[in-house]
């Protein structure tokens, strides 16, 4: 049962990361297979499949959140990614951006929108569409 | 100009918040007629205003940025109200907790969480939809 | 599986928590009995179980991390409760207040102290040792 | 030595927070009267009596920090009753508030005004100047 | 009237961090020129030239919030140039960071001496005074 | 006496840190001599060097509140050679890290691990123990 818990989360967290997240999951792999299995299982298997709040209202609520501590800038990139990925538009990434920054203040929606241009820029680069 | 942009501020804030909105509006007049004039000019005559993100999802940018800094139970408790008001499901609420004891630990979830609760009995008790 | 991860969970909960702990859970399960599960599936089945640091260790890194978040006060409470009962001193709780003023500030080695001194009370008035 | 630094500290703690800092000394001191001895003798006894900042301006970085953290009303509170006893006026508290919006966001100086009221309510009764 | 808000916030913003102030709006426009104008508009036209606390106790309330929140160095590093460039002495900066030692603790402030250091360094090089 | 204070505290950091905190040491007494002087004296004099807490449970907590705060990675570095210098084993450091995603979430922990398999990188280069 956790076996199948643990594809489950497989098959989700590859659907929305791509290419990015199976590296990010082989470099935690040699550093904590255990971590990794816990990402996998519980934060993908789990709560990443449940119903009431589709995946994208996930990316957002994860993005925000990430922007607010200010400090999980390889966590922000990656999402980002995932969030345009899974059906988030450009706009709406810049839109968060500047929304936090009457919650969290204009710092963080700063470092927020640098991080953004940078996966904005990559996925240009590599023609990745959205 | 700026005229304006206050009475769209405001008749946003009314629309979103309700009589909560009011009452917060009120006190805060008391204290800063100024911070209360930046919130309903710049918050919501300006940000608020903006396309490319719906009210809803501005609103769990918000519930979520909360969520993560832990501090500001007045704020949450207002927009979790706000974001019922506006369209999101009890579910939904709750879903965002979930989501973000992934990036915010578990306490930052279950605080939240004793917040959502009682909003919701006091919306049972009034009778408040949804 | 799941199952037996559930009750070995609970098997640690209890034994760390005791009576407080059991009222913790018993109004989470009324709020959302989802998050209550992963409580005690994935924190204390699968992270509180491990080996490599004692149950001790476990709970002084929790403290620690809760008295840094500083926002996290019913958390905290449960939590010095936790580790009076598996065998920390109350000289080594203050210890970690003290230790800590260094690296997040006095204010909060300060309300820490606030939080501990009502477990010590409380504890005293009931007769639990230590 | 320490002797005269824990003397200089206590006439500096005693000249800035007056009534409201000698009840805040009497509590800590029983729970912790090391930790009592570090503020008087570190804080105010090596730290702020330094020069190079004068007492006002430190008293501004203490209440501009104690409103980014969030979580330390209880200090937020002695630090306005102590910036306004050394010669801030209380326009220039409400503008640290207002400052402050911009970096730490909304939430943060909603909720540093409100202490601030109450601040300004308690001297006010007995009639505290300014 | 908004146009000339946005003017008085452009003349306060090249005031007070004059050339590494343009370059940092210009990299900002190209990313979100609406953020760049709620920058120039709400914070320079508006709360920077507010009455009540003058700019270099403004700058000491920034530098303090940067440095507490602590993920957010290219705002402290335009900071610090900036409350130089208003009148705040070298000994005044270094003062805020071990100020900020108490309330934030020792690595918010050791981070900052490091930019702080940078900081000076830079200006060193190229013979800005102070 | 404070000269013996500020021996034991240099005593007591030598232990802990080795050739890494010197070069820490070093670099701070360039930018401020006092700050530097304070950590020797007041945290290594006093804080480190009190009973009631072993060593090792000073570093778990020290460590436990960088993850949190998550924006101190070089004081991170410098600690957890400093754990693992003083007994703590390779495993329970990592405990810490999977520990520490329960309460400051999965970012906290993954950008811990990070830094510590940094740290256990070039303690391997050096050949150093544990």
């Amino acid at each position: 049962m956790n076996g199948s818990r643990y594809e489950l989360g497989l098959k989700n967290f590859k659907e929305i990361y791509g290419a990015i997240g199976t590296k990010v999951l082989e470099n935690l792999n040699h550093i904590s297979p255990d971590m990794s299995r816990y990402i996998i299982e519980f934060a993908f298997g789990e709560i990443y499949s449940r119903k009431g709040l589709d995946l994208k209202a996930r990316e957002i609520v994860t993005i925000s959140s990430l922007l607010t501590m200010g400090n999980a800038k390889p966590q922000l990139k990656s999402h980002i990614h995932g969030a345009l990925n899974i059906g988030c538009s450009r706009e709406e990434i810049l839109e968060i951006m500047i929304q936090i920054s009457l919650y969290s203040g204009f710092p963080a929606a700063l470092n927020g929108l640098e991080v953004m241009k940078n996966v904005f820029d990559e996925r240009d680069k590599k023609g990745t569409y959205p």
